[in-house]
């Protein structure tokens, strides 16, 4: 089960009645951020969730609505007396920039790790998750992040006994261990079904859409997109600026197929994001107005 | 006439419910802002306040709560096409720190001007004001400030017709000029009577008390001060970490025979702030428990 917090649904700059765009993920005790503008400890907080045990914050980029409430949260946690390290994950830069606004946060009491990125795509695994990195298009150096959370395949008694796989072995192999018995290796594929559906979330802003984007959302059950501007006619300067129209998204979430859409990070100029709703459903029927702090958590099949 | 407007009133870190302590003024045209921390600039669109048109931001010191918003303020300034150049004062270190955060605000459309304060107390003439700044007693180098509004004489008859200045330069002496009239240099000072009362605002937080604070707030109008902790028993860590106590600061307010005291940059341990208002009147009875967005103007005595 993985929770979603969208934390906040803003773009360019926090607004009294709209936090910046950023998210929040729990699974198994970890808790993933990704994004942190000005402002995101205060919605974080307002959650209710925890900012002391973030194992790992994601950076798609370092405009400023995207890092700059950083150095308050990072005294935030060193306050709350964190003292496991850290990771940061990034584009290029990443260390340059979180030094530089670390002059008002220069003593901290844990560590921070920095993974730069440096590929197309990227994949790492952490906090028993699959974080996937992918380079989108926008004015800056920015990454999208799919996450994803793998699922074994069920036990197949008829194969462990066709294969005559000791019976004592069997719930180690089914706990995914390679097992020695006697002269014999073992391997749990040897009595597991293909594996099965898992989650994936992704969450992608401030960008044109690009095949990429596309493939690296395929059938997420949840696709996070920014929709910076409701107006499609007139090259609106949402697309002038690089980033994505509402209707963009939309037309984005239905080539991927995926299974719902939120869409995020309104410009201040969209004050009532949802009045766009009627046509972005003809769309893409699952497109969702993600609101500041919309939550769900999302689960495997059964 | 002194527009006041303190922004928000929590110190450490921004809550839900209450913004970090910041004020603005406004007077004659010009603004003036004192600290910066996560969110103000949040709070000042809330309290509808133009952030474009701030001429100063003066800043006590650079714990993350004073100046965390900074970078935020400036893309947001910088959205807005202000152009005109921006004065910063404060303690050694200012352009280092400022520097430091513009990591992601490096590109402005106006120059930033920067002015160190380099002794125990200094004065400038701005926007028509005197701004005084003076240390502080923090575990950091800090500043309070003084914002004085002067107040000319009135205009005296008897003493230009008695030295026997010609009726044609009263005007331009009422007005302040140095006039010259055949050989002889008239000042304003030959026509003028005694300065007025004028108007002081007194802004002081992260310190403990001292005697230097008490001459530098002294017969204030309005005295905006720290009250970081409620209880004054057992050493609180308001007092362990340099700060003022709410009863301390009520004790200073007395001492400097101000008008009126403002509390404000509570702990965050500190939920309901006027749980402690009854004590305090006590000691200072024109003590007012500061709550965000508080506005006053000050005008001149009649």
């Amino acid at each position: 089960m993985l929770d979603v917090c969208l934390l906040g649904t803003g773009g360019m700059m926090p607004l009294p009645y709209r936090w910046l765009t950023a998210l929040m993920l729990r699974y198994n005790g970890s808790n993933i951020l990704i994004d942190c503008g000005e402002g995101t400890q205060i919605t974080l907080k307002k959650q209710g969730w925890s900012f002391k045990s973030i194992d790992v914050i994601c950076f798609t980029h370092y405009h400023g609505d995207h890092i700059s409430g950083l150095p308050g949260m990072l005294l935030t946690m060193g306050n709350s007396d964190r003292t496991e390290p850290i990771t940061m994950i990034g584009p290029k830069g990443l260390e340059r920039v979180v030094t530089g606004l670390r002059v008002i946060a220069p003593e901290l009491p844990f560590e921070i790790k920095f993974i730069e990125l440096t590929e197309t795509t990227q994949t790492f695994d952490m906090c028993g998750l699959q974080i996937e990195a992918y380079k989108v298009k926008h004015n800056v150096l920015c990454y999208g992040y799919s996450i994803v959370v793998s699922r074994l395949g069920l036990f197949d008694v008829n194969k462990a006994k066709s294969q005559d796989i000791p019976v004592k072995l069997w719930s180690h192999l089914q706990k995914g261990e390679v097992t020695v018995d006697g002269d014999i290796t073992y391997t749990p594929d040897m009595v597991m079904g293909p594996a099965r559906k898992g989650i994936k979330l992704a969450y992608c802003t401030d960008t044109r859409p690009t095949q990429l984007i596309t493939d690296s959302v395929r059938e997420a059950d949840l696709f996070i997109c920014e929709g910076m501007d409701g107006e499609d006619e007139d090259q609106p300067p949402a697309i002038e600026n690089k980033h994505m129209t509402m209707k963009e998204a939309a037309q984005l979430a239905k080539e991927a197929r995926v299974t719902e859409l939120w869409l995020t990070h309104y410009s201040p100029a969209v004050t009532y994001p949802s009045e766009y709703l009627k046509n972005l459903v003809k769309v893409f029927p699952k497109t969702i107005m993600g609101t500041d702090r919309m939550t769900t958590t999302l689960k495997f099949e059964d």
